[in-house]
């Protein structure tokens, strides 16, 4: 039996990045979690000795922070660089842009409207760079916020929002005001996954999506490739692997949530390596 | 039998203006047709000797000469603020600003996307105020000058174009470049009348719609009419009204194309008036 690899699978470049730069950085903290995920937090800390910190009282003079894959808010990073700490900054270049969009957006004049989610992290730092921004997920919501804002408007979006709904939150605007000036702040990795996923279940026999079975992503994922092959599982590991699923298999194709890191995927490649079929 | 105006009809804004800059300029050209609209034009010329030239070496000195309202290209303004002659600009305030609006942007960089008909005097004197313009109507046309633009791009429409094609080209751009400024220059002058003769054809039980037989907007008010009120009728002018048409009906509507004056509407009326039903 083959086992193939989707084209794009697992984290995307700034999780990978992110985890480069921790490990380059031992001896030190994040604040707040590096990334979504809790075995790679679990192994940063046994390998590399980097720890977690949650508030910023809790950071030591003289040691080393690393800022999170997310960002976070201005106020909190001014504060960290006015300490006696060394800070690193994680936080994905993808989130920075927009970070720097709307500061500057702000300083021209425009209002400022970003597509997301209000409550997560990476929009907590963005927002902290606008001033009076406006937080919307959905035209309902800019609909009541329309009367706050002026005639020239810029906007952003969540890195992971689908580009279908930030059309509609752009065409509504491009309809009550006179300018929009849109920043296209999606980033393409967790489509490439998808689209990878869907490509390879079309021609394996058997799929194995790899990841949290509470986490969106990977669920999305799981029912894309169930679409094309029936025989599709999802795992959180390699101990959840049954050897019936291959019998009399030709092709098996393997894909992972953004969260699951490469050493999960790995173990679980080795495991049904393993498996006689 | 109530004889009712719908609540917009006829000229527009910019062309109710120019009208009045003309008749206020009397013994004057202008510098290709005022409007579309040959009545009116000739009106003009017999009540006020408001003349026209088509080519700008006819044009006399000392002359005064009046910019259309669709606006004239760049080169052509400046040769007439060159020479010894009065300009008038008649130009329609909706058409001067994406004049301005790709020339600044032009300036500071970015490729301009006109969404509009390249033949349209309109669109030429706006395409004449931009560096490297793209003109399309559709996003089949976008998508081969794609190449050709920047990741930065700013795009204005023609001002009778309908929104909901501008967004598909908005949509478009989005998707492919990094950021795009959108200026909505759509002007709502024909759907106001659209709108208006939506309603009041709803109520009555006989429209005229007053317009060319060849106007598209007139053609397009009269198949919204005829939708809501079969007994629509489409007239040039008052002489091709007909008796048997009022007989026993309640509730006259009238409305009228983009390109008709208001001496024409006015005859019509009169002549229902008479009509004894």
């Amino acid at each position: 039996m083959e086992i193939r690899l989707a084209k794009s699978y697992g984290f995307c470049f700034g999780v990978k990045r992110a985890i480069k730069i921790a490990e380059e950085s031992p001896n030190s903290v994040t604040f707040g979690p590096l990334i979504h995920n809790k075995n790679e937090i679990n192994r940063l800390k046994e390998n590399f000795n980097v720890g977690l910190v949650e508030e910023i009282d809790e950071v030591a003079p003289k040691s080393r922070v690393i800022v999170r894959t997310h960002g976070i808010p201005k106020d909190k990073l001014k504060i960290l660089h006015e300490r006696d700490v060394e800070v690193v900054d994680a936080t994905c270049p993808f989130v920075t842009k927009p970070q720097q969009i709307v500061e500057q957006m702000s300083e021209e004049g425009y209002s400022v409207v970003i597509f997301g989610d209000k409550n997560h992290p990476e929009i907590k730092g963005v927002m902290s760079y606008a001033k009076d921004p406006v937080v919307v997920l959905s035209v309902e919501e800019l609909q009541k916020a329309l009367p706050k804002l002026k005639e020239r408007v810029a906007t952003v979006a969540q890195t992971t929002r689908k580009f279908s709904e930030y059309t509609k939150i752009v065409n509504f605007l491009m309809e009550h005001k006179k300018e929009v000036r849109v920043f296209n702040t999606i980033c393409n990795a967790t489509f490439e996954n998808q689209d990878a996923a869907r490509e390879l279940s079309r021609e394996a026999d058997v799929m194995i999506v790899i990841g949290g079975k509470n986490s969106s992503n990977t669920k999305q994922l799981f029912n894309i490739c169930k679409e094309n092959c029936p025989d599709s599982y999802l795992v959180e590991n390699e101990n959840e692997l049954q050897p019936e699923w291959f019998e009399g298999k030709k092709l098996c194709g393997i894909t992972a949530g953004a969260s699951t890191p490469d050493w999960i995927i790995e173990a679980v490649i080795e495991k049904i390596k393993k498996i006689k079929v």
